[in-house]
């Protein structure tokens, strides 16, 4: 099944305790559509870049089937910018610079061929912007998942709340998730904000893996321990990709396939934070992939012995 | 098998955002016992009270299969007593006072009975009275399991040191796990303090699960995503105890077997903050704890469905 994302095409400036990497490639749409490319090969972006996105990037994720007849490029204009500089312990980051760019008069568009997309994740973004795409759907996708941020709660919140109901899956973490209810359970919370429109509620909690809410179903994934976390920019969104990439080249809406894709997303972060930027999840093997969700399945399992 | 465990049996004063309870009876060992007690009906504790103590707290726990000849009851003394206040989010508090009274001079005496004891669960204490049980027991028990805290690494590292090199298994907090080894990444962490001596460390992160790990072998536990921890007092405790207690009643030491004792540890602990104090942890029935178990192997129960 065919899966449409928009969401940012970007640059980045990242500083973390191991190292800085200057104008690297980011973008929430980038991480997602990457992600999903090992799930499925039917990918389009909506997106917007100035003529100083790198042309190699861009091919690179045509050969990886990424459609990208809905990124536009603007010429004479410079990408969407962010600068952060993460804390020692890379659960807190500070952002040092926005520039806004191409994205301030940002005018999605969706081509023909993207209207009738079967799957749809909005990455990160202004919720109006969210909105628009959804309304340009010919038809109505099996699955919109939305991803959103505080700042979006601080500064438009009555459009948020619009495009919320709208969407099926919410995929936040577990500060936004709070915020978004003003509930600190997030048992709590996710009901909450099971009201506000979403049935499916994911919430991402970085280093303590991610909990999947639907109705009274709750199924947690842990995330990897891991040695060392290298750079944890786009972890959400290529956790993100690999949810949405998996639903849609299973095009199973089922709790149980869900809980799938939560690990196959899960496992697709573990790689993204191991070392900066998009680089790892440029390089992935199957195998490599094979061998992460080997490692999730053994993480969780035991046999509780009961009644015996 | 035997489990005889060490550690206070003391008053609290808690305030939560649920309300407060003033002057229950606390203390880890108090915890420990009363959660191994549904696991094993061997069990002995070396402690210490006053004669405020309340009986009929005594009796219960005799009741319940807890051996006290090794509770020294000092005439005229008063118990040990917390106070300490939860922030609104559970997960922090602040300590309001502490009055050491009969521990100022606690010195432990293991009777006969208790020299052979197959299983050991230091409690939370000053790591030199830790250290005399381990030297009173006229054999190694099996396995020497020990709880510590942030003050002793503040105060006595030295001779925390010193017991670590006896102990089996470290069941620690997530901060604690840091402080001990000055590294953040507890996979790191883990590997350090296996250095210090014990071969098995648990780190415990309250409402995001626990950590074992034993040489390259790590599991995850997760905890229960619940609507209201009503007090978090004694759930560490109280994990110790279903962990040692079903070690204990089951006397396997494979990695296997402790995974299902982490599980049973967890179940515990989730039904320790459901009320202030130990009262949950004394009125438990086992249908209701299969129950729970069933919902923790629900809850992170998923098939990869790998090379299909």
């Amino acid at each position: 099944m065919s899966l449409l994302t928009v969401g940012t095409v970007a640059f980045d400036d990242v500083q973390t305790p191991f190292g800085r990497a200057e104008k690297i490639v980011g973008g929430a749409a980038t991480y997602i559509a990457l992600s999903a490319s090992y799930y499925t090969d039917d990918i389009k972006i909506v997106s917007v870049v100035g003529d100083d996105f790198p042309k190699e990037t861009l091919s690179m994720m045509e050969n990886r089937g990424i459609d990208l007849e809905g990124l536009q490029i603007k010429e004479g204009e410079k990408s969407f910018f962010w600068a952060g500089k993460y804390h020692d312990n890379m659960n807190e980051r500070d952002t040092l610079d926005t520039q806004l760019n191409v994205l301030a008069d940002f005018d999605p568009v969706l081509p023909k061929s993207y209207q009738q997309a079967d799957y749809l994740m909005l990455g990160n973004l202004t919720p109006s912007i969210q909105k628009q795409v959804i309304e340009q759907m010919a038809k109505r996708p099996k699955l919109v998942g939305m991803d959103t941020m505080n700042f979006w709660m601080d500064t438009a919140m009555e459009s948020l709340v619009d495009v919320l109901k709208l969407v099926d899956v919410l995929l936040i973490n577990d500060e936004e998730a709070r915020q978004l209810s003003g509930e600190y359970s997030l048992v709590k919370a996710a009901a909450l904000i099971h009201k506000m429109g979403p049935k499916i509620i994911v919430v991402k909690k970085g280093e303590h893996g991610a909990l999947l809410f639907q109705g009274d179903q709750v199924f947690f994934a842990p995330a990897l321990p891991l040695a060392e976390v290298f750079d944890p920019t786009g972890a959400g969104d290529t956790f993100a990709g690999g949810f949405m990439g998996y639903m849609a080249s299973t095009d199973d809406l089922s709790f149980e396939n869900m809980k799938r894709a939560v690990i196959y997303g899960s496992a697709m972060a573990s790689f993204c934070v191991e070392k900066f930027g998009i680089e790892r999840i440029t390089e992935l093997s199957e195998d490599e992939i094979t061998e992460r969700i080997v490692r999730f399945v053994q993480l969780v399992n035991f046999d509780a012995k009961l009644k015996v």
